[in-house]
């Protein structure tokens, strides 16, 4: 089996965008991020575990934008799709690397915001009814096939409009960087290849075929890139130097496996191990840095 | 009946960006445009025709970056969907838009090509047969509902993706308003709710019931919209004035609103009069620069 660490031998570093003057270029009026709460660190020795408050900022932020108006048949499922989708810890990822790379939360609450939005509509269209799929899907459907489609197509287009507005007139590059990185997690080299090998390896009779190989190449491609693509934007647009970004993609990719690794029923085992120090050992860089949150995040 | 005119007292006008100072930012490789060819009046005095030349360029450009390559099971369906979606004027606008201004094609070839990308999404949808859609839908599909489904999933952020990617080091913050004004065309407030709104206008027969103010409302919402983003998006990327931006705007809503009423059997009347002498009026305002192929292409 290929393992996690052989992973990172076939990684390309993507485009290359260095870090921009602080020169301000613009007059733009940027989106304003809601209210930025406590630190890190105040937060891990608060009751309100770190995850759940950084949680509470992406869809207090979503929803400054993300309003019930007219047409209500278009925003009222729209709302509900977004905030009904379960929970994942790729939003929070990003938040918590922007700060572990010095950077302040609202910097990267638009990318964070993104991220559950794109895994929303990800979710929506994965439990979508449809003549062709092996089974009926196990999910309450409050709307109809047809608004469920069309609202994922407006939920997605609003994720990179929200990104794209958070240009404050000194992040644009950075901005345009993190859009590339969520629109390959995201994209066909992504989510998109693991929902089609899922679907591959789904028999007839709608039971998935366990090939522990085929199910390691699902993981990686959908939890492993979207958690590493989480960190990287986190990096990127908390201002973390290239080697800093490189570090958190490997940690977010290995959080990643971790996850997806559980999500299918393997708790244990070496592959988990392996994903487990090496992210250890990539967050050793970051010692003189706010680690006890995203430890306490990563569950590590 | 609500006036073409009348719509424009409506328009608020979206996010300014300023156009940003010459300084280089950035050693980021930009995308390379495929070749440029000639010019627009070179182009109308040649026997192919305009919107053919530039819509070959734009198809050029997305097959440098779209190639059929693993995994086929995902790229071959995107290569076929995107290249076998029903031709519009709409990405073709956006260059002659981006001429139009002074720019040179390739600034707005990346804009472009993403509009293309997204236009053969919804397509794809649209026609997606769903349980609750009242009619079989009259398209044969080389794929089942799963793939084109998924393919689109991967269609729209590799448009996203293609556009962040062109960025040069020195158009970031065009890029990130063209991003703003696509996302908006092409979502909740855009083709979506047109969509929504002819399926609510469709009887359970299959038939759609034809009020024309609704009909004029999917049409503002569809082609109107599109057309005008294509418009505005052109007028950003060539380097166009804030005022003559917003003059591609009213000439591109007209436009679309001009080929949205024909598709609908609505070729003459007073809307269509309307809107064709107010995308004069406004061309007008351009008449030291390159008309001939834009007129062509218009149709007007």
């Amino acid at each position: 089996m290929a393992t996690i660490t052989s992973h990172f031998a076939n990684v390309k570093s993507t485009v290359h965008f260095p870090c921009i003057s602080n020169q301000r270029r613009s007059h733009l009026p940027p989106l304003k991020p809601t209210t930025v709460r406590m630190s890190m660190t105040q937060q891990t020795r608060n009751s309100q575990p770190y995850g759940a408050s950084v949680q509470a900022d992406i869809e207090a932020h979503i929803k400054q934008f993300l309003t019930i108006k007219e047409p209500l048949a278009v925003f009222e499922p729209m709302h509900h799709l977004v905030f009904n989708a379960p929970k994942t810890t790729v939003p929070a990822l990003c938040l918590a690397a922007c700060e572990l790379v010095g950077g302040q939360r609202h910097r990267a609450i638009s990318a964070a915001s993104a991220l559950l939005l794109m895994e929303a509509a990800t979710y929506t269209h994965e439990h979508l009814p449809l003549t062709d799929r092996p089974k009926p899907v196990v999910k309450n459907h409050v709307f109809g096939p047809n608004v469920e489609l069309l609202t994922v197509d407006g939920i997605v287009p609003f994720g990179f409009e929200l990104l794209a507005r958070s240009d404050d007139g000194e992040n644009s590059e950075r901005i345009l960087r993190v859009m590339v990185e969520i629109s390959r997690a995201v994209g066909s080299g992504g989510v998109v290849d693991a929902q089609y090998r899922k679907t591959m390896d789904t028999r007839s009779d709608g039971e998935e075929v366990c090939h522990v190989e085929e199910i390691m190449r699902v993981v990686e491609k959908y939890e492993g890139e979207l958690h590493s693509c989480a960190a990287v934007c986190g990096g990127v647009l908390g201002g973390g130097s290239e080697d800093e970004i490189e570090r958190l993609r490997k940690i977010g990719f290995c959080f990643g496996m971790i996850q997806g690794m559980a999500k299918r029923g393997f708790n244990e085992g070496n592959e988990v191990n392996e994903a487990r120090n090496l992210a250890l050992q990539e967050l050793k860089f970051f010692k003189d840095k706010e680690l006890d949150a995203i430890k306490i995040l990563l569950n590590i």
